[in-house]
Order: structure tokens, then C-alpha cells, then sequence
């Protein structure tokens, strides 16, 4: 018992350690600068997404267990969205703050991180339970803003007209000069009451989000082998999809209007000649490379030219019930199951697939009462639902019923399109 | 067979009749200058909605039959969203058009309805099939503009200190001034793999977005036995239920801060005192009438206030399977079943029910190609679905698998709360 | 003496009565529907004009001498801008009543024409000079009030495909189809120190914002024979004027870029071809009619465009001193000095002449105390003045040391183009 | 003559070497983060002031003589308004640019002073007229910048609840807390034909705003002895000054009202407490320091509300004719002459008047062709005149004949009260 409680706390103090490492990892290549920038109301600078998750620890763990403030001034500056832990700083005026200083804010990390692990090593049995709860929501809370802080650098730097880079080589995604995509075809899987969701059950931790299990009735459908490519939202700017008014939502169409718009936002194309931006700079795309940065209006008008639908949520879900959640998560950047293998690919990381589901409440869904209960049921309108992960997302992060969301109009979050046929 | 064409004929001819006195009877009280009022934006001016339900029948039965337009420089005025029929007027500023009159309107409705009665008693028993079913959508789009002309007038009318009525006595919903709120109470209904949507079948008119019958899956529930009143609404804002964030979702608290919202849009709570405007003026509700003109955000968050959720809309649908659909219809305006019976009550009329249902293609669902296929496949993002009708909605319209849909800050559509409990 | 008052009483009886009738003349050829019209915010419909002007009277000389409201209810909504005199219905919503109805408007102008009338019949002799004072203060508004629903009604005439015409006839300017623009060229006039502005004087109406008469210095000048032609404009527009940088005041050129506007608000320029827009409809302009309708930023590109700039205002009121001030005013919408005489043409009438001076204080001007004083003085900041009146100016309103003034990104009014040279 | 060309090389690169030196002491106490800072449009980060000042002699001075760029990709980074040179970054957008960095930004400085020192060097005595007036214009440029430099890191710093210093002791203004406001009196002031303005003549630098001499006729008036005074300001808001609209321009209430606007921009004011946010924090004002960092509209009620009006800009040049051009300016942020002499004080440094001039070309102004012709006159609508220098200004760069100019509505300058009295 004794032993089993040490390696608890030397898991979890390692799967912290490991976490607070790979956001520092993540921020090493950028200046002072670079983390000062919030280009819309909708991106954090990376110097706040270091410091909020810092402060999540120390607001849910910390202080209510009596360790004082690292400085309670900064409280208002880093707390989100949570309305019961106190005023916050107007989020679209995040990078109007220079103090505390990127070095501050360091030792903030610092200082935070020595006292969550001496909490850990010093916490009682009973005590255990419920810090590890809080500390494994810590991790996914920190692991969601690893990616934010990548979609969110790369939408700066996306308005910098020296295009930089993030870092030209370790960490781009590799051009896959040599592949051709392969031939798009669809695979039928079978429908009926099926079970989704998770169940909330101790050592595996899920967002409140995806449980509890229930039953869905699904009728016969088939999901497209792989994710749409660049090459074919190429194809689709070519074919004036963007002034098509026949394949767009009503509500997207008045989108690209009103914005001008007329190509993805990373992606330029010039007659043959097609551009993409991203962590590496500006650069040839190859075809066979899935299309990311796509928002849900230009997903659903996309997979309408193509003859499709946007697959559901419980579609996604039951289809992928057998495959290891393994595939193109941030570890590597790479893209090494674009042309390879058969049945399903790309389910897990590359792009996070656009569904047609709404982001609501699962049958018997119930927000807990204290503050962290904010943290998803709130949310739960004018939100589509989406899955699989990104190369963005941290290796690990998501699982089968994990569900993202985002509002129609997000263009800079890494998502993409998965293409259905058939019911519904 | 002759005859029964006949009857067919003659029935059709009898409906259009029905349904286009009906319109002119609503907006008979209306001057020349009510006629010309657009609040907002969602809304549309009376005499535009004349002029539209008359377009509707001119460009989709009388063009395409080799009919010469009425005056062809009128289509860009009078056609709402359809961009396959051509180009279209700003909807902001249908209010800044003078001409055509609202006499020149009215003569045009009075020509395009003797060429569409001439049509159908010439038309061949071939033609009759087609004519039949464009003639039956007319009917159903001409009844949702008699809801929208008498929600937007009461829109108009608010904004106007003098507080007009549109007609003090007839129409007038009545103050029930001796019934006293009915118990609240929840009744319980089993769940279960059960068919909901409706089949698209010959000579019974649904819209598309009802289509096709199919199963889902329903875990047991409770509905509660009424609609909430606006007594329990009254006790909401006065337990300061504007300000609770907890309340909310944080779409909707952000919506109630941004306009300084502290009542529902055509309520009055000051101390003890509640005063209600609708089309009889200003006057003192009772406790017992259902409260309207509620929108998403609001329903939500009175819901979680009174300890219940919101329904979804195949709950209702399932619930109401056995009801006769009837009900507080625009017929009497009045208030039937208020405080009488026992089981399920006001499931049709008095107030549309708002469902945490977001509104989206069933399983199967095909948009046609042509012009009316616009119809409503393309606003499926973004909105709820409201199910059972309201005291606006004309008698006959409403159907026990029909869906309205309005997006969640929707406040003027006479919308109103039902509650359930359980799953989900 | 009793003879002198009673003709004093006369005139401003007769003048009165002229005054109100012009205004219900202007009215007559716009329908009901016409007269509820607000094309932006910084119009009004005819109705509202209708009301204010009556209002004016009531406010300011009825009420003070007991006379009880017609209907205290209405104040609000017939209130402009006096914040002394109470709360006023947002300038921007005045669109959006319909009540009172135009009838209505008809029968209160009605009774406090009548109560004026026998005011200004019994009242003594010592009242009799603070109401003549009054009464003509209230003409002058009038008249401005008939300008402005003229440029009104034309703006929200404009904005309908239609393209009605006020009233194709009668008052439309005449197409001056034979006759050649004069030829274009400067006319010195001697500066030193003059006098400029106007005495307050019993018996003879200024505005505050004409006073008091006072010296400045000016350097000798040259004003253009006439004003800028249509034909002139069209240049403009075919040369890129409005795509040159250099040709325009840096918030002019952001104005039109933000705006998109590549020509004046009722001018058409399509290769040679050209139409205006007018109170007659649209037609083909005349080379040698007067340019109107264009703003600050658009006179000051088209004088840099020709080689010139703008007048001051003093330039101007010195220069006119010696002509009589008679011209195209709105008696009779023609524009009779165009192609003839010598010397100054058109310095009154055809169109308000911009000035590039800034709308301020004359040295001592004081603002009286009353609500009357918030007439002028309140508006001295971000405001050009122009001179001369326009062909939508009742005649007899303008004086030399008029001043108009109005935001430089004004384009609806009745305002063209006087070109200067030399000093300044 | 040789030896007089190099003492002016000597002077003018000696001149070079203090302005550049200045902008790098202002900005040394900024961190890289801080230098990043743009709290609003009007507002540039220091980062950026840094680079466009050095863009302004490399664009001007070294590309036309053959100097290759430093790197041309930067330069619509730094071109502010010079439609003339080329493309512009969005102005708004100038925070979120993170590259070129801080480091690159001083280098950038670094070598362009030492290629702009060495064309000095060997300029031929023809050419050393011309870069003498270049670089003479290009020191004034950057001394207008060093003052924004400080307005807006302190509005930058404003917006951060932790309120930061600039600089806690150096560089604070000193509360003078032993020091009385002086009594308020006007000194009276003969009018009559006056010179103003500046003649362009060699070797003594004005911008060309500031020319050509001319006369203007002045009627006698009278100016307050000293500026308006923070004591004065706090009376006028616990007066209930933001809430009475007789006190204010209509535009300006109209503001007061959309900005919810209760105080000055870094004033607060609770019952008798006030505390004032400047470059040293928040700290309690003394009484006899001037008011600064108001608008017009605040500067002009508050005037009126001490019974008096703001002066022109033509009083203000005429009464400091014979003070020499000497006060509280940048090199001591002191209040030297706040409390001692008699006659005008404070007529330099300390608080910009605001003049009631609206600005506008002198009578001759002629704006050259070239690229810098752009400098001042296309700012000539809808801004006011400001005299007298400031605080933050740099010593050495203000004229009697000094024209500053912004718009009526702007608040984050260190703008103050001077009052005046009679005419006009």
C-alpha cells in the first residue's frame, strides 16, 4: 500500500515534471518578443499560456491547501474564464501587459513547480486522492494550452510580413516531396446501438465532457480512407468554391463575404502556384499532406464539393474503437501514416476532424458545483464538436472519446476534414 | 378521377384562399406607416412581408409556367435568401423602401392570386402533382410569415414610447386574471429506441429538415406538467438570476453583459411591481400565462434556476406522440388550457419550447438541387430547435414533428421554457 | 404706433403662414409610406420634420406663455437636440415610429398653427417683441428644415433600385441640355482689413453664430468665375482622382478607401457615360450644371485636382459684398446665372460653396443662457463652414454673413465647389 | 569658408549624435517586452519608434545618395504615412510584430548612424546644403517622436493593473508639496495687426506648417497667468462637471456619454481622494501642478466652467513674443516655474495648450512635391492647434511660432489649460 502510494506520487510528480518541461520546450525558441504577441482577442501570448497554467496549479492546488500566493496581484492577470476565482484581465488585452517580465514569469514557473512537488511529497494518503484528481486535470489543462500556444504563435507570426519561423528545422513538418496522396476512397462500417463515451472511473482520467457512457442508435455509414489534402482544397479554390454560394452553409457564405475571403487562411494559391505557412515559414506544400486550418464552415463546404458529409461525433468515435490512438501528434511533426497501410488512417493526430455535431451534453451530463466545474459545461453552445487530435497536440493527450469544440468560424486551430457518406 | 382532381383543385384553391385572407386580416389593423417599420435587422416590415409571400408564389409557380412577371424590377425587393433566383436587397434596409406603396403591394397581391387561381383550374391533371406541392410549401411559407409579421410588429411597437397596441380588444391575449398557476410538477416518460421524423409522403405536406423517419435512442425522462409562467420568470430576475454568472452559459452571461440585459425583452420588474408589453400595450400580466419572448441564453439559465433543463427536441416529439395537436393557437389568442386537465399541457401553442437540440440534418437528409432546396438544409449551424408552436403560430401549421429553429440570442419570437429532468 | 404694431403683426403672420405652407408644399407630392423614411442616422424622415418644426413653436413660444401641451407625450420624440428641454427619442430611431401617424402630424400642425396665431392676435404690445423674436428665430428653422427634407427624402430615394422621383416635373432642375460650361477663370479681389459678420440689430434676423461684426486681415485673392461643373467632376473621377494619394487630405483618402467610394454619392461615371441622380430621377447631367452633393474631402481634391483651393469664409462674404443676394435658390429649381453675365456667378444658390474654414467663434461671440442659446454655439468643433445656399435653400434665407457648417465628411447636403487662388 | 562648412559638419554631427542618444536613454529603462507594448491605434510601441526614426534618415537622406538599404524587407515595417514611398504596415497592427527584435532594432540604429556620420564626413560642400536640411528636419522628426515614446509607454503602462513605473525617481515630476497654487488672474494683452507665423530662411529650422509670416488682426484680450491646475480640474469633477451638458461641446458630451467618461484619463477621483497615474506610478498630485493629458473637449468645458474660453493659437504666439523659449521641457521632468515670478508663467513646457484654432494652413502655405511635402499639410482637417511644448518635449524643440495639432478627441498627450478672456 505504503509502496503503491510512493510510486503514485512518483508518477504523478514525473507526469508533471515531464509536462511543465515540454511547455518550456515548446516557448525555448522564442524571444521576449515573440512572447509578448496576441495577434486576435482569440490567441494568448505564450508568455500569459505560461504563466495561466502556472497559475492553475497554485489557484486550485496550491491556495486551497494554504500555500500563500506566489503574489496575489498577478491573480486577475492569469485566471481565464473562471468566474468564481475572482475578476480577470480582459482577455483580448493579454498582450498589453509587459510586467510580470518573460523572466518573471520564469521564476514564477519555478517557484510554483517546487512547491506543487514538495505539496505532493509531503500530502497524506487521504489527501492523495483528491490531489492527484487535481493534478492529472492540470496536466490536460497545461497539454491544451502546448497546443493553443502553437496555433497561437503561428497566427502572429502568420501577420508578420518576414514570415518567421518558429524553428526551420527540428520541428516543421516535413515535406513529403516524394509521396503522392493516396487514391480517396470510402469504408463502410456497420451502424446499431452502439455505447459512447467514458465512463468517470478512478486512475484514468477524462474531462467531464465525455461521460458518462450511454447508447446511441447509429445507422450504416462509411468514412473516407483518409483526410481531405491539400491537394483537394486546391482543387477547390481553383473550382471558385469560395464564390459558390450552392456549397456553403448560409451562415458561411455570409462569412467569406464579409471578411473577403477566398482561400484557407495559411494557404496561398496564385494559379498553379500554391503557398502554405507554418512553423517552418513559407513553403511548397506537398499534395498528399492532409489540409489543416480549416474552420467548420469551410470543412462542411469542402466536403460538399467533394460529394461528402462531415462524418458525427459517435461516427468517428465507433469507427475508431478498435485502433491504437497512435499517429502524427506533436512528438514528431512528421506525417508518417499519410501513404501507408490500409482501412482507416489518420484518425488520430495530423488534423483534428470537423464534425456535424453540435457540442452538447451527454444524456445524465452533471457540472459539479466548485469552480473547476466551469470548466466545460458552459460552453455547451454555438460549438461544433471535434476528434482525433492534431500535430499539434501533445502525444498522449487525447483518447477515443475525447472531444475537442470550437465555434464554425475557428480558421486557426489545427483542423481539418474527414469525409462520410451514407446515413445520415 | 375527374371529379376527384376537382376536389383537389378545389381544395387547393379553397386553402390559398384561406391562408392569403389571413395575411391581409393580420395586417389590416396596420396603417400605412406601421407597414413601413423595421426594428432590427431580423426583422421585415409588414408591407414587405406581403409583397414576399406574393413573390413566393410568383417566382416559383407563375415564372417558371410562362407567366410574365407582374413587374420584373420588384424581385430583388421581395426575394428574402434565395441566391439561385438572383440578386437580393439588403435585409437591413427593407425598412428605407417607400416604393412600391403598400397599396401598389396590396393590388399586387390581388393580381398574382387570380393568375395562380387561373393556373390551377386550367392546369392539366399532370401538372397538377407539382403545382399541388409548390402550392402546399406557399401555404406553410405564407403561415411563417404571419408569425414573423406579428412578432416584428410587436418588436416595432415596443420601441416606441407612446407604447402602441396593434389591436386593444380582439386580439389581445387575456389577462387570466382569476387562475391561479397550475402546480409544477414532472411527469415521467420511458425512453427506448423510437422513431421520430416524419416520411415524406404524397397529399401530407412536411418541410425537408422533418425528413426522413428514423430511430434514435432515448434514455428515460421527466417533463414538467407546464410551461414555466412568467410568476416563476418574475422570480428569477427579482432573485437577481441576471446576475448569477453560475447561471449561465458563458456565451449567455457575455451576451446579458454586453447589452446591460437585466429582464426579458418585454418585461418590467421593478420592486414588486412586473408589467408585460405585447400587442394589447402595456399592461399588468397574471401569474399563470406562460412567459414568452425568451431566448436561448435566457431559457437556460431559468431552467438551471428552477432546477431542471432544458428538453431535447426528440423528447417532446416522443412525448407528444399520443397528444392531439392542439392548442393556444393564433386563432383566439387566448389561453385555453392554462389551468385545466391533467397530464401535458400546452404542449402546442401558447410558447414555441426552446430544446438544448442543436439544429442539424436528420440521417438521411438530401437537399434538392433546384431554387426551394435552398430552403432549409443551409441554416443548419448555429441555431436551436424550438418545437409545439406559440399563440402566434396560425391554427393548423405545427405538426408533432415539426422543427423551428432560431439561433440562441434570438429574443423577439414568442419562445418560451419547458422543463425536463433525467437523462439526459 | 398701434398702426405700427398691427402690422408688425401682419408680416409675422404672413410670414408665418408662408413659412408652414412651404413646408406642407415640399411634403405634398410624398406619400405616407415616403414620409416615414430614415436612410442613416443623420436623416429624418418628413414626417419627423413635419412634427419638429411644430414642435419648435410649441416649445419655445407656446408652452412658456401657458398654452398646454397639444400632447406632452410627444415631446420627446419631436425634441432634436435642446438638452435643456428634456429627454429626447434617439436621433437614429426616429425611422422607427409610426406613430403619431402622418394624419396626425397633419392635424397637430394644424392647432398650433391656429394657437400661434391667436398668441400673436391678443398679445400686448411689450410681449409682442420677445414673441417676434421668437417667431423669426423659428422661420429660420423652418426654412433649414425644408433644405434638409429635401436633401432627406433624396437620400433615402437614392438608396431604392427603383430610383422614384420626387416629383419628375414640376421641381426637378432643368437638364440645361444648349447650354456650354463658361469658361473657367479667376477673378482678383483686393484684401487689407475688413469687416466681416453681422451686426445684431432689432428688426432684422442673424444667428448667433453671425455675430458680432469684426475685423480681419486678408491677403489679396482670386475666386473663380463660377462653380465647379459637373463636367469638371467627371475629370476628376476619369482621371483616378479619387485612386491619387497626393490629391486628398489624409483623412479624406482613408474616408474613401474605407468607404470604397470611387465617385460622388449620386453621380454615376461608367467610361463616357455619366447619369446624376436627382429629385427627378436619374438622368444625364448637363456639362455645364454646377457639381453638388460632394463633401469636404472630395471639394478639397477637386480643387487641388484643378490647380486651386478652397475659399475661406471670409474670402467669400467679402467678395459677395457688393452682389445682391439672389440666385438658383429652391423657388424655382433652375439655374438661371449659369451661362450668363460677367464677373461672380452663382456665389447664391445652385450650391453651398465649402470653405476650408473651421467653424468657430467670431471674436466676442457670446451663447445666451436660455435653451435657445444651445442653438449654434454647442456645435463649434469639427465642422466646416460653407457659404452661399444651394438650390434646395428656400430664397430668402441666406444672407452674406450666412454660415452653414457641417462634418467634412458630410456628402448628402447640397454642397459644391468655389475655387480660390493666391493668398491663402 | 571651408572651415566654416566644417564647423557646421561638426555641428550637425554632434547635433546627430545628442537626438539619437536621447531616444536610446528614453528607452533604456524598457525592457524588450515593454518596448513591445501598443495599448490602442494611436499608440506605438518604443521598438518601433526606435526603427522608424532610423528608417526616416536611411528612407530620406541615404537611399536617394546611393546607400544601399539595411534590409528593404523592413521598410513597410517602418514607413508610417508617407504614401509616397511606399506600402505601410496596417498602423494598428504595429504591436504584432515581434521581428526584426529589440537587439536587431538597436543595430539597425547602430548602422545607419554610422553610414549617416560618414556621408556627413564626405559630403562636397553642394551637397552639405541639402543634407543639412534633410537631417535638420530629420531631428526635429525624432524629437516629436521621443515625446510620443513617453506618451505612450505611459499609456501603455496605464492600462496594467500592477501600474508600473517608468522610472520610479529619475525622471518622475516632483510633487511639489510644499508649493500653493498660484492665485488665478488674467493679464490683459493689446491686439491689433500682428505678425505670425515663421519665415523659411536658411540655417534656422520650422516646419513649413509654421510658415509663411502674416498678419493677423487681433482684438484685445486677456490670459490666464498660469495653466489650468489639478486642484482646478478635481473641483470641476466633484462639481458634477462630466454630467452637465450645458458645460460641454455637443460632440464632446456626446463623448463624455459613449466612453462612460467620469474623470481625466489618469486621474482618479473618490470624494476627496485623488490620485494621479504619470511616469513615476500612481501617487496623490500636489494642488499647484498643471493639468495634463486632457482632451478638447475636457479642456474647453473645463474653461467654460471657470467662466472663462480657450485662447487662439495667434494669442498665444503674440503674448509669448518677448518670454524667452524656456520652462519645464523633458531634460528636468521639474515644475521650475510653477510657483515664483510673475506675468505668464508656464507659456513653455509643463502642459500643451489647447487653442480653440482649429488647423489649418497660413495664407501662402504651399506643400512641396516631394515625398516630405507629405509632412504637415495633409493633416489639415479636424485637428486643433496646441502650442507651447510640454513635459515630455524635448529642450531645444519647440518655437515661439510652434505648431503641435491632434484631434478633439485625444486624451493620451500631455495636454493642458491655458485660459483667456474678451476677445473673442
Amino acid at each position: 500500500m505504503t509502496s503503491g502510494l510512493q510510486s503514485t506520487r512518483g508518477a504523478l510528480a514525473l507526469r508533471f515534471i515531464e509536462t511543465r518541461e515540454r511547455t518550456e520546450m515548446l516557448a525555448a525558441p522564442l524571444s521576449a518578443e515573440d512572447q509578448m504577441l496576441q495577434s486576435m482577442d482569440d490567441c494568448s501570448p505564450t508568455r500569459w499560456h505560461r504563466a495561466h497554467t502556472t497559475w492553475f496549479f497554485e489557484t486550485f492546488l496550491l491556495l486551497p491547501r494554504g500555500v500563500p500566493a506566489y503574489c496575489a496581484a498577478w491573480a486577475p492577470l492569469f485566471n481565464s474564464y473562471y468566474e468564481q476565482v475572482g475578476p480577470r484581465h480582459p482577455r483580448a488585452r493579454r498582450g498589453v501587459l509587459s510586467r510580470p517580465s518573460v523572466s518573471e514569469v520564469a521564476e514564477y514557473r519555478r517557484v510554483v513547480e517546487e512547491r506543487v512537488l514538495s505539496l505532493l511529497e509531503h500530502a497524506t494518503e487521504s489527501e492523495l486522492v483528491k490531489i492527484s484528481s487535481i493534478l492529472t486535470l492540470g496536466f490536460a489543462h497545461e497539454e491544451q494550452h502546448q497546443e493553443l500556444l502553437m496555433t497561437d504563435i503561428l497566427h502572429a507570426f502568420s501577420e508578420n510580413p518576414l514570415k518567421p519561423a518558429y524553428q526551420p528545422q527540428t520541428l516543421a513538418r516535413m515535406p513529403l516531396a516524394s509521396s503522392a496522396p493516396e487514391l480517396l476512397t470510402y469504408i463502410p462500417v456497420e451502424g446499431g446501438l452502439v455505447d459512447v463515451g467514458a465512463a468517470a472511473e478512478e486512475g484514468r482520467f477524462v474531462f467531464d465532457n465525455e461521460t458518462p457512457v450511454h447508447r446511441v442508435w447509429l445507422e450504416p455509414f462509411a468514412l473516407s480512407n483518409r483526410l481531405v489534402t491539400v491537394a483537394e482544397v486546391r482543387g477547390f479554390v481553383r473550382d471558385g468554391g469560395y464564390r459558390r454560394a450552392s456549397l456553403w452553409l448560409s451562415e458561411g457564405f455570409a462569412w467569406t463575404q464579409a471578411n473577403a475571403v477566398d482561400s484557407p487562411i495559411y494557404m496561398r494559391v496564385e494559379g498553379d502556384d500554391c503557398l502554405v505557412f507554418d512553423l517552418s515559414g513559407e513553403r511548397v506544400p506537398c499534395d498528399a499532406e492532409p489540409a489543416v486550418h480549416l474552420n467548420y464552415y469551410e470543412a462542411d463546404a469542402i466536403a460538399r464539393f467533394l460529394g461528402a458529409r462531415l462524418p458525427t461525433e459517435f461516427e468517428l468515435e465507433h469507427a475508431g474503437r478498435a485502433a491504437p490512438v497512435a499517429g502524427g501528434f506533436l512528438s514528431d511533426f512528421l506525417c508518417p501514416n499519410i501513404a501507408s497501410g490500409s482501412g482507416l488512417q489518420q484518425l488520430w493526430g495530423e488534423a483534428w476532424a470537423w464534425t456535424r455535431s453540435s457540442y452538447e451534453a451527454y444524456p445524465g451530463f452533471a457540472t459539479s458545483e466548485d469552480a473547476l466545474g466551469e470548466y466545460n459545461g458552459k460552453f455547451m453552445v454555438n460549438q461544433r464538436v471535434l476528434r482525433g487530435g492534431s500535430y499539434l497536440t501533445p502525444p498522449g493527450h487525447v483518447r477515443r472519446t475525447y472531444r475537442n469544440f470550437w465555434p464554425a468560424h475557428t480558421r486557426f486551430q489545427a483542423s481539418g476534414v474527414r469525409l462520410a457518406r451514407g446515413y445520415p
